[in-house]
């Protein structure tokens, strides 16, 4: 078993890699937002988003954790609305 | 610039390594947990959590995805804790 120090390494090396993942999405969903105000494209598209939800969900392999990747996808794809609404004229 | 299927698979991309990272994130909390009942240590710890997330905000660049990150931490770290309640014998 390994020591709760080396659990502890592994947790903030994950950290590190979703930190700058999260950062590039975000960047990302930016420029899809910028690129529909552009093209006079509707903003949110519920459909799109389900389909993304269910996609990132299959990923999972373990069974009981599909439950809480489905809150923390949806959780992500929230912060990313959110975001992009910071960008829409008023 | 990018089209809207360029960013599209962009977001994709990055969700895939998120979903792999996040069930692997979500196997250590499991060991956690588990080193942490064998050895009657305690399960949650309130400072050890600021300190990770103050760090994951920190790892972000761009000040104005900051907030987002925070969030998105903290909602990592709750999910987290649901999980490892799963473990703790009634």
């Amino acid at each position: 078993m390994k020591d709760l120090s080396e659990l502890r390494v592994e947790i903030d090396e994950i950290d590190s890699k979703i930190a700058e993942l999260f950062e590039m999405r975000m960047d990302i969903a930016k420029n899809v937002v910028l690129y529909k105000i552009a093209n006079n494209m509707e903003i949110f598209q519920p459909e799109r988003e389900k389909e993304v939800l269910l996609k990132n969900c299959k990923r999972i392999q373990e069974e009981n954790i599909k439950p809480y990747a489905n809150d923390f996808f949806q959780n992500l794809m929230d912060l990313s609305k959110e975001y992009q609404k910071t960008f829409l004229k008023d």
